[in-house]
């Protein structure tokens, strides 16, 4: 690993992060806040100072190779955590490091999991910094997703792993919006705003006050969905707020690249888009199945259907935002809530999961494997979005798919050291990974994350960032070779 | 297909059960048991004759083909649980033909879920053909592998499913014992024959009366573990008996293949077989963890060892035998068996689940994937067993591992509308699909499957066929080509 190249790059994002402090900074301010000002100052000073002191280092001249890249997000994410996570310390409001880590790398994983008991006598300022930590965290998946991950695959295109990251973080086939990257991470920036703006004005519109509106915005458009109110949202009562929720958690699932292509009137070919079809298909049949499933329990279908699609866009954008208590519908329903939090949204947005891209090509190689064993003379290539498949995109869609599970499996070992119930254990690990942020029994709509050990709060950490970073990063750091200089 | 070969050949099956089933025909016979014998002589009449009729269509004279081949060992299967069912049907024991279809089926599939409720009330010789299922179900494993398979791959070497079926029935690099299929399957069966009477000995050793000893040993031969008693295992008290069958659960989840190596003098090369090693140092490392975890339990490290090794081989080798009430254990200990039923035991086994083979292999894709990614001009072959995979191995190991998890959620799913609780639906498939033969929660220890819904009863008979058969057959059934006649 070029030690001096990715130091130095991790000390740029520090100090960024360190200005933009500067923001929940000033809403302390305005709400008289000393002890969360006091933490905001404190923590802008340390970060912005340990950032500049790391970019003293000069990078070498070359340019970064790809796990060079691969540290640098990781240890980004882990970094902006660690120094994100001081204001909640020094404030006294997260007395426990640890605990302050894990909210903070909840945020910037756009998770949404809260070792806050009592949210009602949280500050304000750090409430804002929570939720905003969420947007920012969709901010930098793009960046991950467009920046890093494309470029670092420069002459290496004969490396599955690198594919392999590039499928996963942007669909397998990343459908290139404009050749240049820099030009092309600005318009997802600008589509992830305008997306932002529009639910805000929609959330202001239904008369929410403007800290819930911006709050909730920033949840949703993150899919991370921090709640802001014990309740969620069912805090507000109000039919109109859960339908715009339920729309936007959808939208911010869909890849943004669909959204340019509709913007620039390509919107038949957006349409046409294999993964957009099946997110919509399986929200609407999930919708549907549960409201059937429930309708008992809330007489009209109508009802019944809008409190099923929004428990099932929140868990199939990994936002994690709850509306009724889904812990307590029929086994139905819970086992397809369950599931949905694995199948995740669509590759390119902000929405986490195994992706639904990845399930089609999964389920696409079992259908040629049946062919070609029927009929063995058969030309069987597997195609996506009107293109065949390399070889080198399968295998990272499988390698995936194993160090998924492998990671899943061995956090729910380490996590059920807590003694609690199988379901707590397994949907913990679930919400994590997943990056949802809820999940059931003990860490259900009424739970909480608080009873976990230390030791299952880092497993946890750990779980999120590699949801949110695709696995491969993280993994790639157990891998000694990954230390060694060069 | 080429119905009448697959036909003729199911005829065939169907004759050789008939004729099979004088034998506990014989027992009800010895203990005159009127009723059972009715039962036996009915299934008799009926099972030959219409073995008889299929006989008569004349099979065309060219040889099946691979798909024709696995649609006879699935129909096979089916039918034979068909009317390997009418025993309990007519006498009356079982007087719902789907709950006598489903008994029947976990036996030959080797799974050992009962619908029985109070095995004390149950005729003998109804006992006596239950377990003996299990035993001709482990021997019918055998066949499958050795007969079926390999030859299946016949001029087909191109097509990856052929090899993914090879690769998973014996093991992706299938150690040919002898180079002719006919002379290897002898032997496998006389390792078989013999495991079993020393099983037998050791449990008559141990002073258990005949007609226990001889049903005990089929249900561990078969890693079936058809409780006889209520109370399983436990039933006898006897520390001797509890060691004795963990040890012989964890010899028939070894790859026969091995014993051969053993018997021939070439130990050293068996105990070289890095699915021995893994499936020695997971069930070691597995039990040890266990025992401390439930040690405050059992007073004693050793007592807590006895107890954790046997609930551990009973897991891993898909046996399902029951010594103590594991499900009462704390949450670490239940979640390591939950994910033992799911590795397996060795392939070329009687055990089922994921088998550790593949699971090594995935392994080995994932560290090759990452050596590529850091060092992306270096070489690198995934090896197994000393000799490199062959791409489509690999690709039956990935096909395999994606169907596999398929089955289950849509099984899970289809569970869950009886509305019981996530661990219930969850484990129960689990149980079926790695016909182990008991979960967790209501499907646990002291839990039985009785109040599943017919419906629920025939997606588990699924499951657990799809598991005995590894899967690629039973979902191959549901693609229409399959079923055109050629």
């Amino acid at each position: 690993m070029n030690y001096r190249t990715v130091f130095h790059t991790v000390g740029n994002i520090l100090v960024i992060e360190g200005i933009i402090m500067l923001i929940p900074m000033l809403v302390a301010l305005y709400y008289g806040e000393s002890g969360a000002l006091t933490g905001f100052a404190a923590a802008i000073l340390m970060t912005a100072f340990s950032g500049f002191l790391l970019t003293r280092i000069d990078r070498r001249g070359r340019a970064p190779l790809a796990r060079d890249r691969m540290a640098i997000v990781a240890l980004s994410w882990i970094s902006i955590s660690l120094f994100g996570a001081i204001p909640y310390y020094v404030s006294g409001e997260i007395p426990i490091f640890a605990e302050a880590f894990f909210e903070t790398m909840s945020g910037f994983t756009t998770t949404g999991i809260t070792v806050f008991k009592d949210l009602e006598t949280v500050s304000r300022s750090l409430l804002f910094w929570r939720s905003f930590t969420v947007w920012l965290g969709g901010m930098g998946v793009l960046v991950f997703m467009i920046a890093v991950l494309p470029r670092s695959g420069k002459g290496r295109s004969k490396s599955s792993a690198v594919s392999l990251m590039r499928g996963e973080s942007s669909g397998p086939q990343n459908d290139k919006i404009v050749p240049r990257m820099q030009k092309s991470a600005v318009i997802l920036y600008l589509i992830y705003a305008g997306l932002s703006v529009l639910n805000l004005i929609f959330l202001k519109a239904g008369g929410m006050n403007w800290f819930d509106a911006v709050l909730t915005m920033f949840g949703t458009a993150g899919t991370g969905g921090f709640n802001i109110h014990d309740q969620s949202i069912a805090y507000y009562g109000s039919e109109y707020i859960t339908v715009v929720t339920a729309v936007f958690m959808f939208l911010f699932g869909v890849s943004y690249s669909l959204f340019f292509l509709v913007l620039t009137g390509k919107a038949a070919i957006a349409f046409r888009n294999p993964e957009l079809r099946t997110y919509a298909l399986l929200t609407g049949a999930a919708s549907v199945a549960i409201a059937l499933n429930i309708m008992g329990k809330y007489g009209s279908f109508l009802r019944a259907l809008m409190n099923s699609s929004f428990a099932v866009t929140a868990m199939i954008s990994s936002t994690g935002y709850i509306q009724e208590n889904y812990d307590a519908w029929p086994g139905f329903s819970r086992i397809v809530l369950l599931l949905l939090m694995f199948c995740g949204g669509c590759s390119g947005s902000t929405a986490c999961g195994i992706k639904l891209s990845r399930v089609i090509i999964l389920a696409r190689i079992v259908r040629t494997d049946l062919k070609k064993f029927l009929s063995p003379h058969s030309v069987t290539l597997i195609e996506y979005n009107g293109r065949p498949l390399k070889q080198e995109t399968i295998n990272g869609v499988h390698s995936f798919f194993i160090m998924y599970f492998a990671v899943f499996a061995v956090s729910v070992i380490l996590v059920s050291i807590n003694d609690f119930d199988m379901v707590t254990s397994i949907s913990a690990v679930a919400a994590a990974i997943n990056n949802v942020g809820c999940g059931f029994s003990m860490v259900g709509p009424n739970g909480s994350f608080s009873m976990f050990s230390r030791f299952s709060m880092i497993v946890l950490s750990f779980d999120m960032l590699a949801g949110r970073l695709e696995i491969f990063p993280m993994v790639m750091l157990f891998y000694p070779r990954t230390w060694s200089r060069y």
